[in-house]
């Protein structure tokens, strides 16, 4: 493989590469590449969007490269000092060893064992001493600390930012020294404290790593960030019809999005499938390729063939209709009655038709019958309701702030 | 004693009492304070100027507390972590236990040594881990920081502030809550960190300190802060002939403030002896006494007393008149010939005959023979200079900028 086939399998999806050149320089070099990664030691439990990245890594370990699996356990087991933040608990060394676990069973579902070293901070950091600190610290400026976007806010809208927070990106950044990494991936968010680990890794006389940002995955609603929070994830330890069945819901947009950042397939192959859509090949069956080679990563090809059959029947029998149509519904509030959500998107008349039919049990919500005519439909989610046999809706419901 | 005589004793020539109902409050505890100074572990050599501190010290000794004198040790031996600043190298265990008892040799001639425990940081920092200097920096704001004057007017001016200049204030804070002080006492250049010890007790659940500070003392020119680098010092390790010369030639003003800050005549006399200069008595022999007060500390009543004699022969024997007219010379460089300066001031008609007079070996300054005509005057030092048998002058050299 040419410098120049690797460079292409690097460059997929990615945000930046800082320094290109440099990063060219490396891979010329005749030794596997020490890269690292850094993840929050609590509870862990990856969707598609954490996967961007582990698939990149994959890419580098089929590369010939090492994987440096980091684990930011020194400062999980501090917690929040400002003692503000009650949810965010000092985790303790079983803890993290515990989520460290369920790590490594997600992540080698893409990572290569042989070639991942996890690693955990506190195995240098615990032995720092205030004195360490105090000398690390030397190395930075309050303005450059100053200089990241989410300090630059908070500082000029008056909002405290606590003196340790100026710590963490300096041991962030000190764990590149330890650790000798030459490239360091993480998401956009991530750059300054990325940026960070070059800078200690020059003034500590190492030659600086190269940073690789990835983007953040767009959910199934195709726009906001992927998230528990905002529902509109696929987590990696979900059942194969879920999978499945989500991502045969996104658009086709987002279905070339996920091709270029959750897909293998190499983007020769990638393009040759854009170029069968547009002379006539469906979407569906592009997005049927997509979902059954994810499944296949996490569950098994078998399963993945298994959801497909079952993904069919539903459309053969009817039970779910291809193209269920788009309803967005605003409102000031966090939520919405079902009853005046049924109306507005047209599934029924009136109101009154709407009570009428959740009483005679006509009305699912995700398939599930809605039995109370108080039920409410949330913000930032959308459901697929259905009333009756044939009538269907994806109803997505936004908030609007009121004028 | 009442706690009325105890507060004019303890606010005498005091800047600021932080916060005095508190104060009044501790004072009437039953039992005594422990009353907390913090001094650089460099080599000190001490100078007047410092004792202002230190009879305050004494004076709450005096009232039945107790001193913590703390040694910073703890940053002293970290030296300067940014590496720019190669004159402050760390220090090492011996350099501080070797500066300590210059130290102790020093204000044990001021203090009371059975009411004063000598401590060092290092005690408890070094036994600081990485973990609890970051939970310590998360009990402060980056904000709060840059209120101290120094960094707040760096970072205005875009000058930079090493990450760790900001845990300083931190740990010298933390020490206040390590030693449970319950006053503490520094210079005004110190309020901030005062202050930081304050609210990091308040925060570690304990009752705050009251912060007291103490003017910065002018120096024997009378306006600016005594230093070594000014010249304009009396060391407490000087000669007793050199002490009784330096005190005597301050002008009447300084010498009330000398009374105010380095004398422990109790007030009422010092406003007794304020009455009778102004019914006519020679300022000359309250500073005198003055003098011999100060003397007699560092040294003992018999040198005192006889350098107090030795003064007055060179008075008498005409050696040194007893007023030296004053002549104040600007310049806008660093320095000034001495020839020039001569004509100058009138001691020489011309700077011919400056230039005669110093080949004839008639000039001398500070009683030392001149004899280059090269010989240059510095700005922000005074000189007697005499030329001939009975031509005095003190030329007082200040720099002004060029307009």
């Amino acid at each position: 493989m040419t410098i120049d086939d690797a460079l292409e399998i690097i460059e997929r999806g990615t945000e930046e590469i800082l320094v290109k050149d440099e990063l060219v320089d490396k891979l010329k070099l005749d030794r596997p590449l020490r890269i690292k990664a850094g993840f929050d030691p609590t509870a862990p439990d990856l969707h598609l969007g954490h996967t961007v990245l582990i698939n990149k890594l994959r890419s580098f370990q089929d590369l010939g490269h090492e994987i440096l699996f980091l684990i930011g356990d020194f400062t999980g087991r501090i917690g929040d000092p400002t003692g503000k933040n009650i949810t965010r608990q000092p985790l303790t060394s079983e803890q993290v060893l515990e989520n460290a676990r369920t790590y490594q069973h997600q992540i080698f579902k893409i990572l290569d064992t042989t070639r991942t070293q996890v690693v955990f901070n506190s195995t240098w950091l615990d032995k720092f001493s205030a004195k360490d600190l105090v000398s690390l610290a030397a190395k930075q400026t309050v303005a450059r600390m100053l200089e990241r976007d989410d300090f630059s806010k908070r500082y000029k809208e008056g909002l405290p930012i606590a003196i340790h927070e100026f710590l963490y990106p300096l041991l962030q950044g000190y764990d590149s020294v330890e650790l000798k990494a030459d490239i360091e991936l993480g998401g956009t968010d991530q750059k300054f404290n990325l940026l960070m680990g070059r800078e200690l890794q020059k003034i500590y006389g190492q030659s600086p790593q190269t940073v690789i940002t990835l983007p953040l995955l767009e959910g199934l609603d195709g726009y906001k960030k992927m998230s528990k929070s905002l529902d509109n994830y696929i987590g990696i330890t979900e059942a194969a019809d879920n999978m499945f069945g989500k991502i045969m819901s996104i658009s086709d947009v987002l279905m070339w999005r996920y091709y270029e950042l959750l897909s293998f397939l190499p983007l020769a192959q990638v393009k040759d499938l854009k170029r069968k859509v547009h002379e006539g090949m469906n979407p569906r069956d592009v997005k049927i390729q997509l979902a059954k080679e994810i499944i296949t990563r996490f569950h098994s090809a078998k399963e993945a063939e298994d959801a497909q059959i079952k993904f069919m029947q539903q459309f053969s029998q009817g039970l779910i209709p291809e193209d269920i149509p788009h309803y967005p519904i605003e409102t000031e509030q966090a939520e919405i009655s079902l009853v005046h959500a049924l109306k507005e998107c047209g599934l029924t008349k009136s109101t009154s038709e709407a009570m009428r039919m959740i009483k005679q049990g006509a009305v699912k919500i995700e398939g599930e019958r809605i039995s109370s005519l108080d039920s409410q439909l949330n913000t930032g989610k959308t459901y697929v309701v259905q009333v009756g046999k044939r009538r269907f809706a994806k109803i997505e419901v936004t908030v609007i702030k009121p004028t």
